[in-house]
C-alpha cells in the first residue's frame, strides 16, 4: 500500500482562528513542503482575498513538483478565481449533509448536485484537475452521497474526497464509510478533523480501507481543534503500517518547527513526533532504560524524524542520568559527594522546580569545593525606557578582567539590552544570537519569565537559559550564561577552592 | 457500557519532562479531579522522594470518593513507599517484553514472574488492592504476558492492565490485545501513550473490546507524547460511543486550565476539547453556519464541556460575521460603509494582522466618522531598570481631562509600571487585575509580545490585550485599554465628527 498526501497547511491550516500568511510566507511554506514530498498542495482558497490570490499565484509559479490546488465552493466566481492564479487543480467543495444543505445554503438536495455538476464540467472546461469534494459528508444520506459522487465523477472529476467535517468519525465507522467510497472507482481522499482527538486515527482507518490520500496540515493546525496531523500520520504510517508516502521523513521536525514559528501557532511540549518533549525523558527508570537501550522506551529514534533526545532533570530523575549528566559536564564525583548531589537535585524537585545544566554545575561545584571561574561577570546593567523615550540600556561587564562598557538602543528594553551585550563581547568571540525564546511560566504581572536562548560560536550552539520575574534581566543572563560556556570552553579553568 | 476512568494526571503526568508539583499542587489538582468524578486516583510514585510521599498522603488522607492509588514497581521498597502514603491501592509495574527485561532490568522471564508474584503477595498481605500491570506488554511475548497475568489474579491481583509503554498500539491491535486479555476474568484496565497519535483512539479500541478501565491524564500529559488525553477520551464515549463515565463534562474546560496553570504545559490552540480554538471559528463559510445552526460546525456545543464559543475576524472572515460582531458592538452601518469596514479587516488579514475587537472598533469609527472620546490617554511613561536599581516607573495619565501623576516599584519593570497604573486609575473606578498572560508571537529578542489582559470592575470582566515588540508598552496598554473601555461603559461619549 502507497499513500498519496495533499497537505493543506495553507488552506485549511491557515484558516485556524487568528492565523494569516502573508503571500510571501505561503511561498516560503509551499518549498519547504515541496521539498518534504507532499504530492498535493492546497495553497488556499482563491476566492478569499486579493492576497491570498497573490500568494497561490506566486506558490503555482514557483515551478514546484508537487500538484499545486486552490480550494472552491462549486459556485463559479470560486473557479474563476482558481483560474486566475493558474492552480493545476481545484479541491471542489460541496455541502452534502441536510444539516448544510438547508441550514446554511437553504437549498435542496437537487439543487446541491446541479451545482456541484455544473461546477465540474466548468471546472473542467477550463483545463483544471478537480477533486470533487463533500463537505459534512459523514453526517450525509450515504445513498445521496454516492449518487453525487457517481454523477461527478461522470461529469468527469477525477478524485474524489469525503470531509469529516466535525470530526466526528470513530476508526471503525471510518474504515466502513471510506471503504464503501473506494469502490467508486476513482482514487479517494480522507479529510478528517480532529474535534474528538481521531483525526489521525479516522485517516488511517481511511487508508486501511481503500482511500488513497490523506488531507492533512503540518502540525494538524486547522480549524477549531484542527486537521489530522501530516506527521503523525506519515511516520505511523511508516512505523505501524509498512505502508510508503513520498514524504522526507528526516525533514518532519524542521517543518513543523518553521510552519509553528511562521503561523504563531506554538506546540504544546508533549504534541506527537515534533513536540519539545516527544523525545525527552526524565523519570529515573525511563532515563535508565533509553541509556541502556533506547528502543525501551522510544519506540523511533528522534534522528529518523531530524528531532534530538533530551533528558531533564527533576524530582523524577534516576541515579543513572544524573550519574551520565555529571560525566558529560566532566564532573565526576565519588559516591558519597553523589549522594549529596542527587538528594539536592531531588529536594529541588519537590519544590517545584525544575534543573537545568547551570543548577547542576553550581551544586555540583559547591558540593564539591570547585569552583569555576565566570569568564564574563554582570557588573552593571541600567535600562531606560517608556513611551516618548528610545529604549535604552548601558552595560558594565567584566570579561577575562578586561572591563568594557557599551550602550545599546532597541525596539524595546530587552532588545537594547540584548544589542548592548552583542557589543561587548563582540571582541572577545563571534557570537550569533541564533534563537531567542521567552515564555510566562506563570501568570500575573509578576509571572516567572523563562528566557531561552542559543548562541552560534565556531558552528557550535550553546544553549542557555534563565528564569527570573523581570524579563530584560533574565535576557541578559541567559545571553551571558551561554557566553560564557562559550568563553571557558576555550579556556576553561577550575579551581579548587583548597589552592585559593 | 460504563467505562471507568483512573486519572494518573499526578503520576505519569507529573513526569512530564520539566513538570514538578508541590504536596499543596497535588492535593489541590486531586481535590478538582475528584468533584470531576474519576473512579481511582494515581496520585503519585511513593519511591519517587520525600516530597512525593508528602504530596501522596496529602492526597490520601483527605477523605476523597475516588480510590487512592501509588504507582510501585514490583519491589518491596516500593511497595513499602505506597504504605507509608496509606494508600487504598497500587498500581504495581512490572516489565514483561524481553526488551524491558533484558536489557532494562538484565533479569530472565521467570525472575520477572517471580518477583511480581511476590510483590502482589506483599502488597495483599499489607491491605492494599492489587492493580498488576505490565509494562512494555504490547511488545510482549503474548503467552509469557497472559500466564504472568494468570498466575497475579491466582495470587490476589484484583485488576490487572497493559501498558503500551511506546504508543505502537494501532485501533485494530488494540482490538484484538485488549480483547483477549479481557477474558481472563478480571478487570482490566488499558493504559495508552501517545508517541504516534493514537492514544485516545487506542483506549477507545481497549474499552470496545472488553476492558473497563482506562489510564488517562488531564491534557494528555505524561512522558514523551504523553498519555491518553481524559478529556477527549470522556467526550468521544459519550458523543460517539454512548458509553457513560462518571465524569462532570461540564468541569473538563476548567479542569483542563488548572492543569495547564499548575504544570506550566500549555496547550495548543488546537487542542481537541478544551484548546483555545476548539470552539473558535475564523472563515466566512464556518461562522455563517454556525450563526445560522451551530451544529454545522461544531459536534459538541461548547457549554457542554464548561467552554465558549469565539469568533475570530481575519482575511478569511465572511461579512454575516463582521455584521454581527458590528451590530454586538453597536455600530449598524449601512452597505456602503459596510463594504468600506469589511475590505479594510481583509487587506489587515493579507498582512498577516489578526483584527481584534479594538481595531474593528477603530476602523469602524473611521470610516463612519465617529469617534469614541478616549477616557484614559497615556501621556507618558518612564521606566528605570537594572541589576542594581530597583524597577521603577512613573506615568502621567490623563483619564476624564483630569491629569494623573504617579510611580511605582517592582520586582521587575512590567510589574513597576502595572503598580504605576494601577494606582493612577484607583480613584476613577475600582479595578482589579484578574489575569495577565504574556506570548511571544514571533522569536527573535526583538519578537512581537502579546499581551491579554483581564479586569474585574463590578463583578465583570473585561478583556483587553495590546501586541508590540516592547513588553513594558504592550502590558501598559493592554492595561489601559480595558480600564478604557470600563470606564468608558458607564459614561460613554460617542461625537460625530461633524458635531465637533
Amino acid at each position: 500500500m502507497n499513500a498519496r498526501i495533499l497537505d493543506t497547511t495553507l488552506r485549511d491550516g491557515e484558516q485556524t482562528p487568528g492565523v494569516s500568511l502573508t503571500p510571501d510566507e505561503k511561498l516560503r511554506i509551499a518549498i519547504k513542503l515541496d521539498e518534504l514530498g507532499v504530492d498535493v498542495i492546497e495553497a488556499g482558497s482563491a476566492i478569499t482575498s486579493e492576497g491570498e490570490r497573490e500568494g497561490i499565484k506566486k506558490v503555482s509559479s514557483e515551478g514546484l513538483k508537487a500538484e499545486i490546488c486552490s480550494f472552491a465552493r462549486a459556485v463559479k466566481v470560486d473557479v474563476d478565481a482558481a483560474l486566475e492564479c493558474d492552480v493545476e487543480s481545484v479541491h471542489l467543495v460541496v455541502p452534502t449533509s441536510d444539516l448544510h444543505i438547508e441550514h446554511k445554503l437553504r437549498k435542496t438536495r437537487e439543487e446541491v448536485k446541479e451545482l456541484a455538476i455544473e461546477s465540474v464540467e466548468y471546472a473542467l472546461d477550463h483545463g483544471l484537475l478537480v477533486e470533487l469534494s463533500a463537505e459534512d459528508s459523514t453526517r450525509s444520506d450515504l445513498d445521496f452521497l454516492t449518487q453525487l459522487f457517481k454523477e461527478g465523477i461522470d461529469a468527469g472529476a477525477k478524485r474524489i474526497c469525503a470531509c469529516d467535517t466535525v470530526g466526528m468519525l470513530t476508526p471503525e465507522r471510518a474504515y466502513d464509510f471510506y471503504g464503501h467510497l473506494s469502490k467508486l472507482g476513482v482514487p479517494l481522499s480522507a479529510h478528517c478533523h480532529n474535534d474528538f482527538g481521531l483525526a489521525v486515527a479516522n485517516s488511517l482507518a481511511g487508508l486501511r480501507a481503500g482511500a488513497s490520500q490523506v488531507h492533512c496540515t503540518i502540525n494538524g493546525i486547522g480549524e477549531r481543534a484542527g486537521n489530522a496531523s501530516l506527521e503523525e500520520i506519515v511516520v505511523a504510517l511508516y512505523s505501524l503500517y509498512e505502508t510508503k508516502t513520498n514524504i522526507n521523513i528526516g525533514m518532519l521536525y524542521d517543518m513543523s518547527k518553521m510552519v509553528a514559528r511562521m503561523t504563531g501557532v506554538y506546540l504544546q511540549p508533549n504534541k506527537a513526533i515534533v513536540g519539545e518533549n516527544a523525545f525527552a525523558h526524565e523519570s529515573g527508570i525511563h532515563a535508565d532504560g533509553v541509556m541502556k537501550k533506547a528502543e525501551t522506551y522510544e519506540p523511533i529514534t528522534p534522528e529518523l524524524v531530524g528531532h534530538k533526545r533530551r533528558f531533564v532533570m527533576g524530582k523524577h530523575i534516576g541515579s543513572s542520568a544524573l550519574k551520565q549528566r555529571l560525566e558529560e559536564m566532566d564532573l565526576p564525583v565519588n559516591p558519597e559527594k553523589f549522594n549529596q548531589i542527587f538528594n539536592r537535585v531531588k529536594s529541588l524537585g519537590d519544590m517545584g522546580k525544575c534543573v537545568t545544566d547551570v543548577d547542576l554545575q553550581a551544586i555540583a561545584e559547591d558540593v564539591m569545593g570547585i569552583m569555576t571561574e565566570k569568564v564574563v561577570e554582570l557588573e552593571e546593567l541600567t535600562i531606560v525606557s517608556g513611551n516618548k523615550v528610545t529604549p535604552t540600556a548601558s552595560i558594565r561587564l567584566n570579561i577575562n578582567n578586561t572591563e568594557t562598557l557599551e550602550a545599546g538602543i532597541g525596539i524595546g528594553p530587552v532588545d537594547a539590552a540584548i544589542v548592548a551585550v552583542k557589543k561587548s563581547v563582540k571582541d572577545f568571540a563571534d557570537i550569533e544570537l541564533e534563537e531567542y525564546h521567552v515564555d510566562a511560566i506563570t501568570g500575573g504581572a509578576d509571572a516567572l519569565i523563562d528566557v531561552v536562548v542559543k548562541l552560534k560560536h565556531d558552528g557550535n550552539i550553546v544553549t542557555a537559559r534563565s528564569t527570573q520575574p523581570d524579563i530584560i534581566m533574565a535576557s541578559v543572563e541567559a545571553y551571558l550564561s551561554g557566553v560564557n560556556k562559550i568563553l571557558s570552553d576555550s579556556g576553561v579553568k577550575k579551581i579548587k577552592k583548597s589552592d585559593l
